[in-house]
């Protein structure tokens, strides 16, 4: 197990009246992570309304804010016990076998146009024994197609302009991965969260995207970009694409600053408690469909 | 009320040992949409699989066929009780009132870049008083800036290309019109369906595309394609784009024919059975989410 | 007749042995653009070469620089004698008059995809009478459907996106507006220059890229983004778009720096040489082709 | 030397009171490809102008063409002389050394955006030994990857698009190529023609697409949809890309049929006239610039 304690705080100015938000930066609840303790506030009154989206379990927060700063901050400890699995035995499910709350991660969506990549896919990835081999390969290929380059993309880049561009940031090596396997029809996910171990070199610590994977009916975690131990990644929300796991959504004239987030690991031998480490294991922490 | 009696045929030939598919061609449940009869056969032995998506109240069937020439065929009669507004009472929901369950609704998705459409969207509608008449603005755009071609997209035309190329079938006047709804935070998604009255200049029947809007907490009926009054729309699926809504998913090497769809109108005027015909008022055929 | 006088100065850092450059930063010398004096300086020893491109008139510099800084400076005086017309005399050619030079004009180009604007173009377009009128009614579009806004914009952003996004830069109005009217084969072209008169809210002087127009068989000047008169637009190179007219093109690992430009307009009524101003009369520079 | 012998005909209806036409179908003359014989006629009265574009060599014919049909016919005997060099000899000119006029063949046009493929032809190819074997690397690539499928592509498809889709004919094969090349520096360009020799299962004889590329201060040729020797390649245009180097560029309202051609190779070993053939050797018919 590992125990990961961070923190969030987004700072925002509303230039109207009154603004809406949506927020979605509280750790997931899964199977295999627990939130031990976790902790939010804004800084202005009023009521936020908390629910959880039915189809991805993800823990939103919607509220008006009024002109003038806003503050939230969140901190949280969180366990998470992943399920590790021999890379060897796990095996795609045939389009048959999926179940049907699966389907949707196999359809083209806004920034993963899987249905314009079927030809790539199947001549670079389609003649590889299907399993978790396969979509480590394409991990592999997105991984070494692509240059990590702050600035090469923006919020609208999708997989088929990254696969022309060949640059990007997390979120563009995710978006890719995704549409690839998709286009082997290979449920694939994008998962925001926040990784703890990547290289300080790369900067502060900031939001991050990875890729989640079915295979064996559980989702198992691929970080293409690839900068950081699995065993680190902790799960905010999951969805189709980008566009289903924006941290924050806002509506109306609003200036925000880069968000402040740190992250570290709790090490607790006696509990059993490690420290994320590079692992050859495939890790999961979540069966279908949540 | 309108009574609808409409029958699909497709025809296929598999070229594998086996073959996916997953069909959405029955007839929807809504509040106001009854199948008061219904049959569905296939030309295989083998037990297909029924299922409702939770998401959107879909009707999915999932088989698995064999080599050789495979037969759906479907029947059903449907009364639709369309719940009639007017125009002017429809409000459009500030953000902070949409039901969580319809956030999805405005967000971009494969075909629908809503995301890089805003700036477009505000310039030309947003000074437009919110409600059914601003909505009524962005269907008559999109219906007179869109030529009606046949064979002037694809399957993965997105809304972005024919804001471009301003030509299209009914898929990709919904596309767009979605798009545009979206680009200025209203709820809107993507209904697959057929039609009763379409001017027979146009060919043959076939399956057709519309909007659905959400106004005053419930879903609204466009054409943006203009063909159909809105009463003779019969709807089969929804979702988030044309991504979400085929009528059949194919898996492996197969061929198709055109499908064969017949409609007609059913009147009764003792029962309140009335034949489709255009109207000012606004029609809807379900609350949300569903 | 206007007289301005300018400088441009260009800092570079090279980091390899050797860097390629081709600079077209010299005023054209047109039949109405008279170069009156010049001066063009590097920092580097070594001969580069002059020559002018026969098909543009445009006046290239190549040269090889070598590993450290390089600073290239030009300063001239132009004298602008424009020839103007009264608006409503101008013509519209018939392809079938065009001059064989500027059949060119009229066909696709990297950054604007007339072939793709067809349908748009003569919808919005096709109806209104030939002429100037029409012309100033594309820049007139184009001026109020997009928006000016400072990096909305990237170096390989085109006309058809530019339609969808509806903001950028003054190249990407020129380019957009230079595609619609090739849609209607009106022939279009890119120019490069600096311009006199723009608004100092706007920041400090820099390069600025509009639209030349063959009509009645002379090339007319449009500034589609609308700032400055256009007295004031000194022309440097003139291609079928921004890839053809680069100030500055790049081979190898250089650094550089925002270019220093300066102009400004030189008054003498004695000689007869007035100062910039808006004018409603049809300028222009240039018989066809050059 | 080669004797290429063919004959094209073209057949359109046209609806409106006059249409405009421009036609580049007659066999290029340059240093190695001389025009023995050639008959070109059209069914209507009037007299078509005849020019060659000075930037390209092309042989262009303008008309304008009245209601009703319209026939062209051109036959012509070719005889090609082919310049025949040893692969390891041929060197990619540094930009420095470049020829003025062949700078426009690095640059980005409509089909071939260079610009945006950078830095996939860097990690895919700049490693490579820089010469005619890179060159060959990237046909090969370019062969290898992308899948013959005819309606795969439109008239608007682009190099990153077929780089995504990967699938098109001739056409899209030498716009990649074309694309690959010019991010790497290296002059290329589209070239238009019939070739001789391809495999008839492929259907009846059509225009055909191929790339030169210039090394050594020569164009040489290459056919990256492999279907033909290259010996077996008439020249009829050349042009940045397909959107410079139409057959035929039509204006108005005008049906056209599939044109009819027809080629065969003539042998006559007493006068050294051989079969046209596959050859290890690099073949060039042209010194730059034409």
């Amino acid at each position: 197990m590992v125990r990961l304690q961070f923190s969030i705080q987004l700072a925002y100015e509303i230039h109207d009246e009154t603004s809406d938000f949506i927020f979605n930066i509280q750790a997931a609840r899964t199977q295999c992570q627990t939130v031990v303790e976790e902790h939010l506030t804004t800084s202005q009154a009023g009521s936020p309304i908390h629910f959880t989206d039915t189809a991805t379990g993800n823990r939103m927060m919607r509220m008006q804010a009024v002109r003038g700063p806003l503050l939230v901050r969140y901190q949280a400890v969180v366990d998470i016990e992943h399920r590790s699995s021999c890379p060897e035995q796990l095996y795609e499910s045939p389009v048959s076998d999926l179940p049907s709350d699966a389907l949707l991660y196999i359809y083209p969506s806004r920034y993963c146009e899987s249905d314009r990549l079927c030809q790539m896919a199947w001549r670079e990835f389609g003649h590889l024994e299907p399993g978790y081999g396969r979509v480590l390969a394409i991990q592999k290929w997105v991984q070494s197609h692509v240059r990590f380059q702050s600035g090469a993309s923006t919020g609208t880049t999708s997989a088929a302009e990254t696969l022309v561009e060949r640059a990007g940031v997390c979120r563009d090596y995710a978006h890719l991965m995704i549409a690839l396997c998709r286009a082997l029809n290979i449920p694939a996910r994008f998962a925001s969260g926040i990784d703890y171990g990547a290289d300080p070199a790369l900067g502060p610590t900031d939001f991050h995207a990875y890729v989640e994977v079915m295979l064996s009916g559980r989702w198992y975690l691929f970080d293409p970009s690839g900068v950081t131990p699995t065993m680190g990644l902790i799960r905010i929300g999951t969805g189709r694409d980008a566009g289903d796991t924006a941290f924050a959504t806002l509506f109306g004239r609003v200036s925000s600053c880069a968000p402040l987030i740190a992250i570290e690991a709790v090490e607790d031998v006696g509990q059993g408690i490690v420290m994320p480490s590079h692992c050859e294991q495939a890790l999961s922490t979540a069966d279908c469909p949540l």
